[in-house]
């Protein structure tokens, strides 16, 4: 029976894992904005920046993964594999966050060190967009941490008794 | 003696994963440089930037926890808890690494969608040390994905039989 709970309780994580890399995804590919100052239009969208770019490859393959591993039958020899490939994607996902969330971070308050301005008061909606998909992103991989934390747990634990 | 070499070949890994964190922490630290452009001076250093005093700060935690590790003795019950730190440490690390990337790429290439102009023209040996202390930051990552793996497969192998 704790197996049972325990059993469900990793679906349910991986669903919320799945909902939140497919949302980061759609949500940074949608993000794109025109604004225009004096007579000239800006067009801002996300694969402007390379970071943010790779952020939404990133919960792509992340949201494929997610996918594929709710059709794994629990008793296949592949769940063993699963822990190691569960890291690899956990590290994947917070190096997309991270990149995008350092260029995310110039966007809104700008270097001025660099001479970098921030683009925020122009584009307000596309800023509200991206920080959506990296807050999203984020809950991917919190999910993704439990889930490592978890296997570790699960895998020590009749060690050590 | 299988168990002996393991043993070496973990600690000669962990050695190395502390030489490189502690170097991208010095080599960031140490980055600074003084250009002048027609009659202004300019002054650039790492902590002018978040993403790089977080990358410094992640590899300065990183070092300090790569010391101690090598003083646990082999016998201690907190091994137990060091491949969950592992991961932990690893993420850290990815995420000082991948933030300060996006960073120093914008510094290298610019963006011109959101005029932001690359600075490494004027600053040739800041851009230079950066980079190598990305680099340094970057092989303690893969030494810290090594050793998590290899925890997961010495873990897993005994019930792999």
């Amino acid at each position: 029976m704790a197996k049972f709970t325990k059993r469900v309780f990793t679906i349910l994580l991986r669903l919320l894992a799945l909902a939140a890399t497919v949302s980061a995804t759609i949500v940074m590919i949608t993000s794109h904005e025109t604004s225009s100052l004096l007579s000239f239009s800006f067009d801002v969208k996300y694969s402007n920046t390379p970071a943010f770019k790779y952020f939404m490859i990133v919960n792509a393959i992340v949201s494929v993964y997610s996918l594929l591993i709710l059709f794994l039958p629990p008793k296949s020899q592949l769940w063993r594999l699963v822990v190691a490939l569960d890291v690899i994607i956990a590290m994947l996902l917070i190096s997309g966050i991270s990149a995008a969330l350092a260029i995310a971070y110039v966007g809104k308050k700008g270097n001025s060190y660099a001479g970098w301005l921030p683009i925020c008061g122009q584009f307000h909606k596309f800023c509200n967009q991206v920080t959506g998909a990296l807050a999203a992103g984020f809950i991917g991989a919190i999910v993704y941490l439990v889930l490592i934390l978890n296997s570790i747990h699960a895998v020590l634990n009749p060690l050590l008794v």
